[in-house]
């Protein structure tokens, strides 16, 4: 089934969402087609494909349909085991990767969300401390997940560095845009050198949004969101 | 690691998260020792074993902390593989059940929680509408996953039928509460019979609270809410 089955992925080049199946795809050295969606005007195969949640991204692997990042990710990893592994093999590692990546769909990721929606200073500052209070939890998962190497899967990329990496471009982003410093020297200096790290690995810096071109985007989908919901 | 090492699961009689651990232990046949936790006064221990979510359940497992109910179950999966398998081998299959769990956890949880909250009779019958409408979409993934057999997982109790099974006894709780009809023979026939073989299963009928006794912590829980949430 995996060689010479053809694989397509449904997503958009600035959700790290969609990113993620597209680490997972480069670390495994498939090759696919890449569909550029657009979700104001989702296209027929987005709605036949996911059905359920209408989301990108979506795995197209021949006949197989598979949605929602972090199960593709692990579709990928079983499927194509040619190339390195992207979970630990070993029950309790698995478990504690798959508990982050969790927290940070669970958790962090609406913190990240509120910086751009918290209304007024305060309420922006005890956001942004929600926000790199999770990355000192992350950098002391880094310690204990990485063992002294260079990911939080070891020496590869792993399941972690995917689901937490792809938010780099992003987290830029609100940085530059709210001038603020979120991934800090002082509080998270593991963090700091991981990051680099992480988008200059072969498997990302081709999928990693460029910040220039991310920050524009950024800017018109704020102002597509404030004609959306003009102040009062 | 897996024979001889201690076994302790921290949860709550009635939650049906706390459920999950308990099921895929018993179909390992595992020893475990439950301790029942009081939420309005969190033991130490797990404040100790689940400092990021202070949340049951959490599985001790000799040194090992495992916390989120659906990563125990598969944490319990990997370790004792004795017993039968609850997450399919076949990665697509895998996909798929990984799926419908996060499907019922993402989306189906919020809906079922909305029955008790929301307000009006027009509210409340939405709510149930949306309820009853993830029910078809889960009586078609049993269709499609259980290929003719008795459970999601086939022959054998699986990771779909912990997820959805544990509500079972808030949903009878619910339908008696509100006087409505939730697993519906009309709409969703397997669903009904899969449900009561489910109930009834060696692994599962031990731990299913009562519906009498559950109907009654219901009461008192509606109770103290009005007390903290007086309606003005």
């Amino acid at each position: 089934m995996e060689e010479g089955t053809k694989v397509t992925l449904l997503g958009k080049w600035e959700s790290p969402f969609g990113m993620r199946p597209r680490i997972a795809l480069n670390i495994k050295h498939v090759n696919y087609a890449f569909i550029e969606e657009n979700l104001d005007a989702k296209s027929e195969l987005l709605l036949k494909s996911n059905p359920i949640n209408k989301q990108i991204p979506v795995l197209i692997h021949g006949d197989k349909l598979v949605c929602e990042s972090l199960i593709i990710v692990q579709y990928i990893d079983d499927v194509w085991t040619s190339g390195p592994s992207i979970l630990p093999s070993d029950p309790y590692d698995r478990a504690v990767a798959l508990f982050w990546a969790a927290y940070i769909d669970e958790k962090w990721v609406s913190s990240m969300k509120g910086i751009s929606t918290a209304q007024g200073e305060e309420a922006k500052k005890a956001v942004v401390d929600q926000v790199v209070q999770g990355f000192v939890l992350l950098e002391e998962a880094f310690v204990k997940c990485s063992k002294g190497k260079s990911f939080f899967g070891g020496d590869q990329i792993g399941y972690v560095d995917i689901a937490f990496g792809c938010f780099l471009g992003w987290i830029r982003v609100a940085e530059k845009f709210n001038d603020i410093k979120l991934l800090d020297q002082a509080k998270t200096p593991q963090l700091v050198k991981w990051a680099e790290r992480f988008c200059q690995h072969p498997a990302v810096n081709g999928v990693m949004p460029e910040s220039e071109e991310l920050a524009e985007f950024a800017k018109i989908l704020t102002v597509k969101m404030r004609g959306a919901n003009p102040p009062k």
